[in-house]
């Protein structure tokens, strides 16, 4: 019965890993498409969104089925529980990646990003790209200590996504409200990006150790 | 079996009624504290957020209790799985009442609502509290009619959030970069609390009928 559980919990895995594959991929052609004004790249990431929410509903079904056939008790039920609490972060995740491309459309043939913060931009791509590329290599290996370790690891982003604040409230800026407003969404999706990549990494340590951990929502203060 | 299933059901049900109420009374607050720059009630909100959060982990309980006790399988099992995805807006939904508060904190003394944009706020806020609150009642009464019917009900508040944005985008938009970043948070999380509470109900049609109802996490565009 433990063994035919663990090889479903294998597939359902799997699946996550699948799913922070896709995540990165929307979100690193995503920041090419807003800093190249890419229209073509924009529309891609728009239209495979569909891919992430297909794979969290297939998620969704191996989990009752893997219920129903194992109707497993106590602790690996909360496994279960937990993976799908994880798929709906990835499925967000893939969310924001689209809504960054659809910032880019917006603005096309110009970039939404003014030129002083193109540098902030490609670093928090990069980081949300490294972010979820590790919390899927977590979920692939259940590496529990990188788990725990990526605990902080979102710091440098709300360190970007506040001087990205500070900027636009300097005297220095002194670009249009319209780019105000881009920047500030834009941001947003970044940090909570990275929110999400990391309360993904940190739930595969109850989804190892089963000692259980609160799932609260994660989200930056602004 | 089917009978004890479904008495337990019913405290899933009042769980997640209970918690629409929270995330209302939440959001009620966190708008008045904003539009009159209350200090006290911003707080209140953002202290007593750990509420939502501690219900929807008793939910989780309940829901692991019940796989556990019941094994039902198929339909039932799906319902459950719902059920959790439920409170998972609902909890989320308590953050963005939390994030408008930690607006109003943030601008204090001052109200980071601009006098011209009040009236728009004040209809959000209102918009946010009907909507969760039908969310509430329809959770309660299981009616699956009035569970379709608000599917367009955030019409109204995209249109607003719309609005705002091109309010902000104007020429007679002449505040600081701030209020921009201000407004088009707060902007942002009342539409995405409107979302929410559409899923929520929407979610109700599946927990009454056991008709499939994809589970795309929800979001505006902007």
């Amino acid at each position: 019965m433990r063994d035919a559980f663990h090889e479903d919990l294998d597939k359902i895995s799997d699946q996550l890993v699948e799913m922070t594959r896709l995540a990165a991929s929307a979100m690193s052609r995503a920041t090419t498409a807003l800093l190249d004004a890419d229209l073509e790249l924009a529309e891609g990431v728009i239209s495979r969104d569909e891919e992430i929410d297909t794979l969290r509903r297939d998620l969704d079904e191996l989990a009752v089925e893997l219920l129903a056939r194992q109707q497993p008790v106590a602790t690996d039920l909360r496994i279960v529980v937990t993976a799908l609490h994880m798929a709906t972060s990835l499925e967000r995740m893939g969310d924001l990646a689209e809504h960054v491309a659809k910032v880019a459309r917006l603005r096309y043939p110009e970039s939404a990003v003014p030129a002083e913060l193109r540098d902030i931009i490609v670093s928090m791509g990069q980081i949300a790209d490294r972010l979820v590329l590790r919390a899927g290599s977590i979920i692939a290996s259940k590496d529990v200590e990188a788990a725990k370790s990526l605990g902080g690891e979102d710091d440098e982003m709300d360190s970007l996504h506040r001087r990205v604040f500070t900027i636009l409230a300097s005297p220095e800026w002194r670009h249009p409200a319209d780019v105000t407003v881009d920047i500030t969404l834009l941001s947003r999706y970044y940090e909570r990006f990275a929110d999400h990549s990391v309360a993904v990494a940190q739930q595969v340590v109850y989804l190892v150790t089963g000692t259980w951990k609160a799932l609260d929502a994660v989200d930056g203060d602004r």
